[in-house]
């Protein structure tokens, strides 16, 4: 085994990265390592073990340890790179038999992302949690069992769960109110899985709306449904505090306002952050965004340096520039990439370098033809995410103050429309909003709400998006139509015609 | 009221044009020729009619002839055009009170297509019908139901419908077993709508699969859906005749192999073929498919005269070429865009034309800037259908020998992958199927079949194929991914990696 491409992190990117290069070059020594003990698992998955559809924790899994060593990757689970050395081509790693150096070839950042959870004072308090990994999933899934359930079995993933965590919120009294901070994707889908256990759900949310970056028309119909399922929404108001009780648990919440809650659980989901840590000495640069700065293969300033998922930025589609956008799409696609250019890249000094990294810096002889690079892709900023039977969507730019930052002059529509024939049984009101450039009338992003197959009909605003389509190629894009389906003018095309209707007022 | 703008026949493609022409040319005549009692109807829930699940046949109806009028179109039911005289640029129409000469200005084909019964035997008995038009589904429906009902009340329609065919059929002892003959769309969604009813159902195939444009990927999953519902296939047997009893209506079938069935029914749906039989005296050209050729503005060869909607051809974005694809929003789309184009056009001699139709062939002295003609937009052949649950898809061009005839060297692949992420109750499993071409990796084409929202996903394949997007463009758009909606790579990014990776190799 020689060239060793070491990979820091296992999860989507990382293992995406080792994975495709073992593949490629078999013959190629390919080392992960991954500070925690899980490796491959859904993040998305979590808002849905919580709320029990999906029943445990190892059901998450799209990889075991055991299935990633046998695709013949060196995986190193509890082993955290504390140090970067560029020069020497090494990474410092910190393992529970202590500290050494790895040589490596080529290296992939994929570190992730990290929930933030201040400003909130008391985020640290017990029964005051993130989501934001497996282990949270199972303290929160324990915490919401009867304290005399088997928790470990009832929340599965035995090998591998932080068990004291598990033991602890189970022995907990479970909660009857439940306050969310913050109203994102994961506040949202949280607010649904909550509901399922009959917790008196509160939701707060510092701006007007929640889902923001899907924007009014998407944000009224998501709250409306929200608050038919019983969820009482804090719209405007911002969190300051967590108040705990004498055990130290999480006993009651106070906005900036004095308004309080009584609560026996905090779920902060107020964002999330790039770990960039690991670089902070290093000449490896940030972006603009705090994410990593890629090409659009990967590579960060530093040759044979890559990074990718949740760590790294991308190049948006529309606007052409680095963004942060971190999904799991996008970091399973520039891992794999990754792994592609990796896997092609040869050594001149293989011997030289075998086992003990490098030659100092002169880009170790590293070798790689420029069509052999494997683009990582843009990203669209395409995302779904439901709250009960409430789906929707959103891709590109559709904030105006964004799109004028790109030197757009944005122009939106709205419609509301019906999902199928209205003659049709189980039509549903769609909402679609679509947003172009006013001269050129390319379309710069979109969004829709409805309980229809609607989240899924903006995969045709981003595949549009990625063509660089203007409204009328939209229009005249030759769309599905059967009465069970769509109408005859799908929402997206009544979208598009009402919108090239303005642009050419 | 000045310049008559001439539409034949009263549906989609024909009332688009004519209310679109009116809504942006107030002060043009509109009138419109429906040799018919229906207008603006939508074939399309013909079946679902029949099913009952669409009540009524007003349901049907997009407008009524009273709104219509309401729109100032001068609408004429019972008015067949029966010549088109393009030098005198005046059509004959053969109306209730005799025939009369009317000039135009411009003139719209919208002839639409009929249903082909022809070479089947017998195909003129009473109850073999075809699925072509309201009277056909209103004496459907009322065959179903018991002799005894009130036909009339009970399917609806009662200002347009013929009486006489309805209540002939209502007489009719209810059949027991069907025989369909054919399996497109019609003949599947049929057998959907006669299982509804608990009929003993036949489906009589003369290639070895269904639905032949979706391919056989999709035909098998929607073949073993049928045969669940109790549908019995009869594929590769060729229906010879219909034979009937002493009353004249059907009461057998017989195979070219000899193979019969008792049946009191026969829904016969070899296929359609447009009407053009109007323009065979005229300069005005149809195209290889016996279609009427159009430019990308809906006009024929003859200035002045457009056809739009079933009865003409359109481009194809994959193969570039003149294309027979009669469907519904096709021919709304490019009725409408006729009927802003017409709206656009000036006369420079108004006075002289009004009302005494034009002055001898030297074009009427019509006017119009090239930048306002309105592109009817191409067809990518996308159609959607679903058998009970089973949803099925298709774009572009999956055929290979079609695909040679343009010049192109095909490569499938076909994927089977799950809806949903594995762990996410519902996910179902997805099949679909890429074609592309070896050298430039353009896509051409797509088809696929599922029971969770498969057939919508067609609509990112039809983007695609407009935005000539290769297939690693589409392996690399940022489609949408959550748990409930779709994997991390959605099942059309797996076709387009295995695709590639197939053309890589």
């Amino acid at each position: 085994m020689t060239d060793p491409f070491v990979v820091v992190g296992g999860d989507a990117a990382g293992l995406s990265a080792a994975s495709k290069a073992r593949r490629e070059a078999p013959d190629r020594e390919v080392v992960v390592f991954e500070r925690g003990q899980w490796v491959s698992y859904a993040h998305c998955g979590e808002p849905y073990f919580v709320k029990g559809e999906v029943e445990k924790l190892e059901d998450l899994l799209s990889l075991s340890p055991e299935e990633v060593e046998d695709r013949g990757i060196d995986l190193r689970r509890e082993h955290e790179v504390v140090g970067v050395n560029v020069d020497a081509e090494t990474v410092g790693v910190q393992g529970p038999n202590g500290q050494f150096e790895q040589p490596y070839s080529d290296l992939l950042v994929a570190t992730g992302a990290r929930a933030v959870t201040e400003p909130i004072e008391g985020h640290d308090l017990d029964a005051a949690l993130p989501m934001h990994g497996l282990d949270c999933a199972a303290a929160l899934r324990a915490l919401l069992l009867d304290p005399d359930a088997d928790h470990l079995a009832a929340v599965g993933g035995e090998s591998y769960v932080d068990r004291e965590l598990v033991e602890r919120y189970g022995a907990m009294q479970a909660p009857e109110t439940v306050a969310i901070v913050g109203g994102g994707y994961v506040g949202v889908e949280m607010a649904e899985a909550f509901g399922a256990h009959d917790l008196d759900v509160h939701l707060f949310q510092r701006p007007e709306h929640v889902l923001e970056s899907f924007g009014e028309p998407v944000a009224e119909r998501v709250e409306a449904t929200l608050r038919e399922h019983g969820v009482a929404l804090h719209l405007g108001e911002e969190v300051a505090r967590l108040e705990g009780n004498a055990d130290g648990r999480v006993s009651s919440l106070t906005c900036s306002d004095g308004t309080t809650l009584s609560c026996e659980l905090a779920l902060v989901g107020i964002g999330v952050r790039p770990n960039t840590a690991l670089l902070a000495d290093t000449p490896i640069e940030l972006g603009a965004s705090g994410a990593v700065a890629v090409d659009e293969y990967g590579q960060t300033n530093v040759d044979g340096v890559y990074a990718a998922g949740d760590c790294a930025e991308a190049i948006h589609a529309v606007s052409g520039e680095p963004e942060w956008v971190p999904l799991g799409l996008t970091a399973n696609r520039a891992g794999r990439a990754v792994g592609t250019t990796v896997a092609r890249t040869t050594y001149d000094d293989a011997t030289d370098r075998d086992g003990h990294g490098g030659d100092g810096g002169d880009g170790g002889g590293r070798s790689l033809a420029p069509a052999d690079r494997e683009p990582i892709g843009d990203v669209a900023g395409t995302a779904v995410t439901k709250a009960f039977d409430m789906e929707c969507g959103r891709a590109g730019i559709t904030d105006h103050a964004e799109a004028r930052e790109y030197g757009f002059d944005p122009v939106t529509e709205t419609v509301t429309t019906r999902s199928r024939s209205g003659y049709y049984p189980g039509a549903a009101e769609t909402v679609v909003s679509l947003t172009a450039d006013r001269d050129s009338e390319r379309l710069l992003g979109g969004t829709i709400a409805g309980t229809d197959r609607a989240a899924i009909r903006i995969d045709t605003v981003a595949t549009a998006l990625e063509a660089e389509m203007t409204v009328g190629d939209l229009e005249r894009t030759d769309l599905a139509y059967a009465p069970p389906f769509s109408p005859v003018w799908d929402p997206i095309l009544t979208a598009a015609k009402v919108l090239r209707g303005t642009l050419s007022d």
